[in-house]
């Protein structure tokens, strides 16, 4: 494949958790090449990025230097730079990242609505494609659309999503927005048949405002999991998607990149370019 | 197959929903033989059940003269009647069968302790065996017995019970009943092992004192399902029933006919004749 | 609800099973009037179809004259005759519909491809919608459409379906209906990443040209169930479809009587209308 | 808690997969003593393997030497080896152990039976236990026991089996296991009721002589799945086993760290000592 086929790639946060990860399709990625790895982690500052997550050479040294990474990879053509690095500090990155003309692809969390508001503006102005992915995983984007689209022939729903017991939250984010996604339907979900009565009080589970039920399993042995169910007499329609490692992510991740490129301003979800 | 190891069979509320399943089957089995329908529905007195049920001449009519089908059914050997009546009649059915030396299956609910106390001496002083059982569903009651085989090597469990949405108590009686089962086990179940936060209450469903949480799920298309999911690190180990049709109830009538015979005493549960 | 806005419709084959839980819901749903029961059953003829089934008058009588039925039909407006009928009369029955200016809405299979083409033909000329619905399971339709969006983002996927022990055939009609719209997208599914080895035959399933596995579990208890289930690293997304009950169907039958009234064609399939 | 009630162990292997996992198990264990740490690795010989799993100093140093290891452990009191090794060599090591008076907890799997006779054989001389564990996991096993439980008063059952799609082997040998267990009962699984025709070669999965039938679904994403339906009129009972981490098989090592103090003699199999 001609180097002019190549996206360069940076990831900002290349040593994090999630940064390994993209590291590692990028490379292996045939339309791709790693041109860059930003990362604040002293201890591997300098080191091949590849030796430093142990999957052998990759010819790109771990540096911190944001401005200069920019400058290089906006240097050799339509180039990307992946974001997974820390609330406090993606603001400034996503928005260098435009000025240099390098499009951002983020997946850090925790910009505010404002800060997208002015992300979106300068993007615009730029003309230049900025992706913001609160979730990577097109598995669940799948799901979600499937349940939009099941939700307009049946009345009654309710979600089972189902976490390991160390996560403190419940319901689940991402069970919250499949339910306002519902929600926004306008639609009366779930009409009661009979009068409830809750012998043990939660039995039912929580309720959004439009009628839908989410309950909330914990249990050591599960990892990520999420059950729409659909029902109407005499049958049952059921959407499911179980997460057993980030790599689930990645596929994701590549697509952000591929799909940034012709775009000219700021998006937000991964269901807006599936 | 000789009329000596024939087990005569009276079937009180021959016509009801259940009854009329326990007719049928019985009229099948290789081992027993019906000789009496005891039904209080003025329409089939007097037909024969066969006809009533439309399943073929069976030669016994309907008759509501539960004194003078006890005395026919005992002239006939170690005979059997299965009870489906009504919880206003069936102590006094259940007495008199006792009295007049047949056996009672009694699946009709509604005894009270009670009851069931003064049953159990006055089977006892006849040494007559009586079964009552609440729930005829073997499935059940092995999915209750390996909960409890189980639960001595997890100690982290949850009920999920799934209904049809015409249901109106939740959570259903067994799983309350199999969460009291695991109750008295006295083991702490779901040791907390973060500060859970329910962003909507009820997320978590019910619990019971012991830790073990119950989510009901109610929608058209379901019927009757029970799911106990166990989970350790690195592993889940999930029960489930499920019941589309009361002919699953049927193995356990059969089998409480057969196993009564040698008893001279009251049972209560399908679990202590398994 | 002035007659205006009701929807004349004629039942078929309004003493067959499914016939019967068309005439149900149709002498239910606000916006039609059923004017119509035909059956050839001898013993229903004259007979108020209402009392057939059980269900409180319905002043209509069953007729066994198609022509006479559709005439009056015909004359209250544009109206539709639903057929639940035979293989060997439905060609003839939905022709003569057609001729009448009644729009056939066709439940019955054993049509060939070329009398569906006559009949399409027919219809064209006619100017009159005709449709031809092998399967009224909205859900199911809705799991074939999610089937083929996620098909586009995953490379691995198979099919469980699981039926009662009386079905005969493996897989099921509809799981092979479901692996061929997966092969026509002429993607190689399932690339295998070693070499299989059968330790027992069959263990694998059944495959179609293009590498979709189809598993067919047959066991009493089970109804009609079938489960998509793809995989990728880290993750997978399963759609599942339970049908308990042939009340399953109705929805997608009323969907149907609704959408074919501006009709000028014959449209083959539900999918086509949702 | 004094050191008299602390029980020794050893682990052959420590720097495997399963070993590191032991390691850091019985580190942590209240009533255990890690007391040697034996493996070939020359990288890590010497270094203390605490050290070499990154989970903190444990005083252990890793060594090569079986015999010194054992003489030492024996030394210590009612000691036992733990043994993830190497087929090759797991005989020899065994031998020792019971040589030396040190108890093998054996997970190595690859002794032939004749090998396995012959280790009974001594140990019984020895009057030391012995346990060899073909599979460490708990839940698999009591989802073996409630499965045999369940086949007493079920005549129909399926297995299915779901693994990740670089398993080359199907069906799993956890599943032909567990339908040799079904087989032993002498029971004819499946009766059939209709003549089923295939299809698709391979549709029904693969059977064992007693006709119970193996599905083996293979995708990335999964991990490893055990699924046991058993299906009767109008019920399914289904039992489920998933593991997603080797840490699942720590409970059921702990387990037999501390069962096998007591034995005089050499078992086989988890099941025994539940």
């Amino acid at each position: 494949m001609s180097s002019q086929s190549q996206i360069p790639v940076v990831v900002n946060g290349a040593c994090g958790k999630m940064g390994r990860e993209v590291v590692k399709v990028v490379a292996q990625a045939e339309d791709m090449t790693l041109v860059g790895a930003i990362d604040k982690d002293p201890a591997s500052l300098g080191q091949d990025i590849g030796d430093v997550l142990g999957c052998g050479l990759l010819e790109v040294p771990v540096t911190n230097d944001l401005e200069a990474t920019l400058v290089m990879a906006q240097g050799q053509g339509l180039s990307v730079m992946v974001d997974f690095t820390h609330p406090d500090t993606v603001y400034e990155s996503v928005r260098a990242a435009i000025a240099y003309g390098v499009r951002p692809v983020v997946g850090t969390t925790g910009l505010s609505a404002d800060q997208i508001q002015e992300l979106a503006e300068f993007a615009e102005k730029a003309s230049i494609g900025c992706l913001i992915i609160p979730n990577f995983s097109i598995g669940m984007v799948l799901l979600q659309q499937a349940t939009l689209q099941a939700a307009q022939y049946f009345d009654h729903v309710e979600i089972i999503e189902l976490h390991h017991n160390q996560k403190a939250d419940a319901p689940s984010g991402t069970a919250i927005q499949t339910a306002q996604m519902l929600s926004e339907l306008h639609k009366p979900f779930n009409p009661p048949e009979v009068d409830e009565t809750e012998k043990l009080p939660g039995a039912r589970g929580s309720t959004l405002a439009d009628g839908v039920h989410i309950h909330s399993v914990r249990l050591p042995g599960l990892i990520a999991h999420q059950e729409v169910i659909f029902g109407a007499p005499g049958q049952l329609y059921t959407l499911r998607h179980d997460t057993s490692d980030r790599s689930s992510f990645m596929p994701g991740v590549l697509l952000a990149i591929r799909r940034i490129l012709p775009l000219k301003s700021l998006i937000y979800g991964l269901d807006k370019i599936l």
